[in-house]
């Protein structure tokens, strides 16, 4: 099983080689995507960490070789605009808009960023990438451990709880800490909020907007995630990521097709 | 004065004319040129409507002429993607990423957004575009008028309130109603939320992502935008718009440059 950096990496030339277990069902994961691009930007940028990033999905590439193209939009002293596209079989798979810029671990300046009060770690339940009754396998999760507040998890049971908030534990199960290419894949955990809901057909992301603020301190990071609103066939997930120093390290939102 | 939908035109060749009426200081306001970008789309895309949105700001354009290049990144038969760039003297000034879709006025199949709680409209305090005291005039608020909640407006009197909120009602000059282009103006409300913090530098928009989720019901819309922190010199604003019916229109997120 390849590590996050092993799955996520790029050569000299942007060729990224997409890795199978990064999925949910068949489909590549959204936030796996996510961190090949900014690592391809980071390839490319001269300052070192991934701000800010909003990606579009047009297609899904299939596991295997694919190509990343950057193109630098403004380079500037504390700030560097790119464009990264996920091209597979000459077709265009994903587009991104990435900021890239400096990120430190000090003090806010100011904050009204409230930590989440989840269950202890250990009383949260691990999401298991073969569930019984699933409708598809989830192969994401062996590789990025969620651990979710079994207050989430009565949709597992038939029983959704209907409060539109997903939140829960998550670790990179090959023991790495959190960066800023992998806090992107925890702006975009498992379940869709519409699973909590009682929705269990799939929520193809249209965009997906990702911030990270700060560099995060080692050990697991806990993602709350709610919808506020599921109107015109579209649903927004709104998640907030914070480490175990209780740090608000990333930011994310997205719009999502959902069939009601 | 023009009007904002003759503000935004652009002709057959996508072309437009940045008005300097739409402006904070001497810089035009980034909800307009988005506005100007979603007009381009509209005028390709099948789909009628702009659903989300993700601007990157790249220079501030001049008044004046300026160009928008559109490219289709995926039309499909429910949603249609695409990339626009705002160009002038050759350069680019903005480029954005663009869902198109179609937006009704339904009841939300689901929803836990709640309807902010502001005095009435009659109640609250219209920002002049020529404040006494403020280091340059705003001329986007003889455009958009902007009412505040009171309780926001201790900066102008030098007591900023610090609870990181600007909370108001916004309408249209002109007279017209609200539609999914001019929304994106009421995703990036006057003033940023650090002015409320005593942070009165500029605060450039690095990234803006307005969601459309409704079309409006006629009358003003109310704007609640907060801020969860100021980190790493860079401060996020989430804004959510509801219209006249308490219904939840756009959403916005932004994430700006701040010098503390």
């Amino acid at each position: 099983m390849k590590t996050f950096r092993q799955a996520t990496a790029v050569d000299h030339d942007l060729r990224a080689d997409l890795d199978a277990q990064w999925a949910v069902g068949d489909k590549l994961h959204g936030g796996y995507l996510m961190a090949v691009l900014g690592r391809a930007v980071a390839a490319v940028a001269p300052l070192p960490h991934l701000v800010a990033m909003t990606t579009t999905f047009l297609r899904p590439p299939a596991p295997g070789p694919a190509g990343v193209e950057v193109e630098t939009l403004r380079a500037g002293r504390t700030a560097g605009q790119y464009r990264a596209r996920l091209v597979q079989d000459g077709e265009p798979c994903a587009e991104a808009l990435v900021t890239q810029g400096t990120l430190d671990a000090a003090e806010p300046y100011w904050s009204r960023a409230k930590a989440p009060d989840l269950p202890a770690e250990q009383d949260c339940f691990r999401l298991p990438a073969n569930a019984p009754g699933s409708p598809f396998p989830v192969p994401l999760l062996d590789v990025v451990e969620h651990r979710h507040d079994p207050a989430v998890l009565g949709f597992a049971a038939g029983q959704p709880s209907r409060d539109g908030r997903v939140a829960g534990w998550l670790r990179l199960a090959d023991g790495a800490d959190w960066d800023p290419l992998s806090l992107l894949i925890a702006t975009d955990p498992a379940p869709p909020v519409s699973l909590t809901l009682g929705v269990t057909g799939w929520a193809p992301t249209l965009s997906l907007t990702a911030y990270v603020r700060r560099l995060p301190v080692p050990g697991p990071v806990r993602v709350v995630m709610h919808s506020s609103e599921i109107t015109s066939g579209r649903m927004d997930e709104i998640v907030e990521v914070w480490d175990d120093g209780d740090n608000l390290v990333a930011q994310g939102i997205q719009l999502a097709a959902v069939r009601v």
